[in-house]
């Protein structure tokens, strides 16, 4: 992938994430779905994929406009004890309710060895925030060929963001979406502090489509409305909720997630301004 | 205004701030404009008052549908030997700048002693980021009787923000406009992370209008536009927005000022935006 | 104080707080209590000033080592309802425990229109955190004539800091203490982060005395003893210490207040320690 | 390792890490270094391997009193194009140098793949900061057996930082170190800011022994003596620290590396410091 040498800490960090002067933003294409592309993409879905509930939310997002299916199987915990996800049963759970409504699946992979598996059930892998600095598994995830989805890291700027991204493209994949999920900061009557100047800052900085995370951005269901329309007036190509049918029993982040019309009526106010605002750039 | 005794610390510290469950947003009248009212509200204009373009700018942005003029005469700079404004001679200018063009004007107040000079060449009073905590000057603003424009903090909670406007309104004065100007954080590819989650909670917490300041909020001229768009979209209602007519010889913050073409269009868009998000609350 | 016209904002902020090279620290003499000279500095006391313990706590931090006695009677407080401090009849009991005991008293001014009030009381007048960027109260104070104690801010930088005390020296008042007392950060197991590393720099950059306040820095009476330690050991100056009889009934921040037994036990490590280390500086 | 089942998230997080009271700390063996033990432990060397100097720098420390032999040979890189460190090779290296001076080694592994590989070479393996939330390479290391030195993460909380350990004590290893590096805060004249006051916390919270690194904590080759000293008096039982016999020329991290002097004055006052503080939990 690179010459590893001595001396190499000299030269510019980033090299094929930047936007050349008049680079149209790179399309990234999973099944319906294209970031980046004429249409908002909205990527809907439990926070853990859970038996009794990722079909019926599937079809419910569907229904609402969303192209794309979230939901974790491998959850990465704070706590050891927490629950972990359902592992490889939450994978085939997951694509069979994409397959059955047609929708491309985005989950997440934790481990640089779980790359093939997670591959083998996935259209799209994402690296969460706590892997935003995890080399071994952004080289695999690049080297997988995948479309790959890269939150940013709570306490990770802009720069470092790019340099995680250039360590994907520089595997050979340049299927890469950026998702800002907002920063750690002081503030504590929100869960993080959403950072749309960085959706902004992006646009101008690198090819690369931009989506916005307002579930773990405000991590109050009660924010993600208002904030999904600020995201897409900003100029996001396309946003993550967490949608569940019954938040208050989700296996995780229920306090967070949406229910099925609320998801309804955020996908007509935000397709609305989606609308509006020019996208030149 | 209270009672000043030991034990007072295990009251509440929110008494006339928040919202009680139905009550509508608090309007805030200054001349035309009315901020919590039907309409959007622009406050734009230079970020330091000076003699030779005060009067343009201002004609410029009320022909652009500013609805309000900024301008400062006394400047807060980290350094003292910056540029501290031009003092009362700015406040004449900026009056006179107002009279002509039928727009109420908003100036800082530094000092409490200062309060009632300002109090007559100024319609609002602006308490500055770095006078969040200035409980002397809070008092005197309240006591004044003049609506006041009070800014967040760079490392002010929404909970501290909250208690400084009810200093303002524990001396009798509930005209208070809350203004969300962006945090300290450890991003540093722009000036100030703008906190727009915190329009939306505010919202949740309290019947006093919310307004950005996405100048100060980015740092960054090129950011300004995009992000009032997403601040209409997120809920505010209104926006302060730093204009200059010739931004690169701007006494102070041309960096983060827009020029009339450019407000004249964001003006365009974010009225666009606002009419389509309902203003129920 | 300065020339104040547009264009300055491109010199140097700072002129006289900086060290050149091998200029020694400046030494602050108040009374008996010489900041920067050869004995570590101890400026112990209650939070706020109350009538019933300050003059019993005046004289167990005198036996135990203390060289100044502290105490609020201007509370600089969140919430206006919180307990504001005695006002004008606390500043003569702390005066009136000063001279009982021999020590010199420092006690904060808020207000800019306080400065002469307070000086007649006070020995040095300390500026608070919240304060660091109340320019007209530094202009004042700095006018004064008397020595300045200036807080760190939560969220001020090193260089926005000596930019503060820069205010106060170009009123041709050299005699101002640094005191580094924790800043704002996501960790929320202490009240604050007590910055030594800005001590240290601080030691590099300016030639004027810097002390810790461990009280306010961890927030927690438990952490006290080990980061008065930890200051010393990085070549703190001097020590501000919340120091109460009774920690429990205290009108304010009983929590993070030391009792004598604790005081005594302090001086004599930290005092230990400043014997072991070289101060060529 | 756990039951994996929803409902877990409420319980504690926290079982094995936490310190019941009287518990003393939990000594950690590395061949001659005992952390937690009556003697403070240095372990000392330089960030990255480099096959010019390694041999010269373990021979350094050892003579100023280094029990441990920390050195990079899988290095995290921010940048792609950085230079990563000289893998195996290194790892031979550095037991080699380990092996002639007599001193444990301690290196970094980032990728569950190669525990067991970094397992044959070191005598303690590194989880860095980008890993601290990094689970299934903190299960490999636990499930190793060996002594592993568990550094805070740029954006962790105290009670993250145990629930990491927590993950490793689950697999049944309480071999684990703590080590506080400088989390990340608004302030830029270093390059983190070290959080003495979690090294004191954590004395309260955990059993675990705990050190610091003032090397990353400052990143600067000036505030690293001074801070060890800090560290020391705050209670920590050990120091990591880079040492190179020509900083300027090092691979990385030059700017804030010690020369072997330099070493062995901080050596010889730390260790005095130790000795006067009490080391009674």
């Amino acid at each position: 992938m690179k010459k590893n040498r001595p001396g190499a800490d000299r030269e510019p960090d980033l090299r094929l994430t930047l936007r050349e002067a008049g680079r149209p933003t790179t399309r990234v294409a999973v099944g319906p779905a294209e970031f980046g592309g004429a249409r908002i993409v909205f990527a809907a879905g439990p926070c853990s994929v859970e038996p009794e509930s990722v079909m019926q939310i599937a079809r419910a997002v569907r229904n609402s406009g969303a192209s794309m299916l979230r939901g974790g199987a491998f959850k990465p915990r704070t706590s050891p004890y927490a629950f972990q996800g359902m592992g490889e049963a939450g994978l085939g759970l997951l694509a069979e309710a994409g397959a059955a409504t047609g929708l491309p699946v985005v989950t997440e992979v934790l481990d640089p060895r779980d790359v093939p598996l997670v591959s083998g059930y996935a259209d799209m892998l994402q690296i969460g925030s706590r892997s935003i600095q995890n080399f071994p598994l952004l080289r695999e995830a690049g080297a997988s060929g995948k479309p790959v989805l890269l939150k940013r890291g709570m306490m990770t700027t802009v720069h470092e963001w790019l340099c995680a991204a250039e360590y994907v493209l520089a595997e050979g994949n340049d299927q890469v979406v950026l998702c800002e999920r907002g920063i750690r900061t002081f503030e504590s009557t929100t869960r993080n502090t959403l950072d749309l100047n960085s959706v902004v800052r992006l646009r101008e900085l690198t090819h690369l489509p931009v989506i916005v995370d307002p579930s773990h951005g405000t991590g109050r269901a009660s924010l993600v409305a208002a904030m999904s329309r600020a995201a897409v007036a900003a100029g996001a190509d396309g946003l993550l909720i967490e949608v569940h049918t019954d938040p208050e029993h989700a296996y995780s982040d229920g306090f967070q997630s949406i229910d099925p019309p609320a998801f309804d009526a955020l996908v007509a106010e935000c397709s609305a301004i989606y609308d509006i605002i020019s996208h030149g750039a």
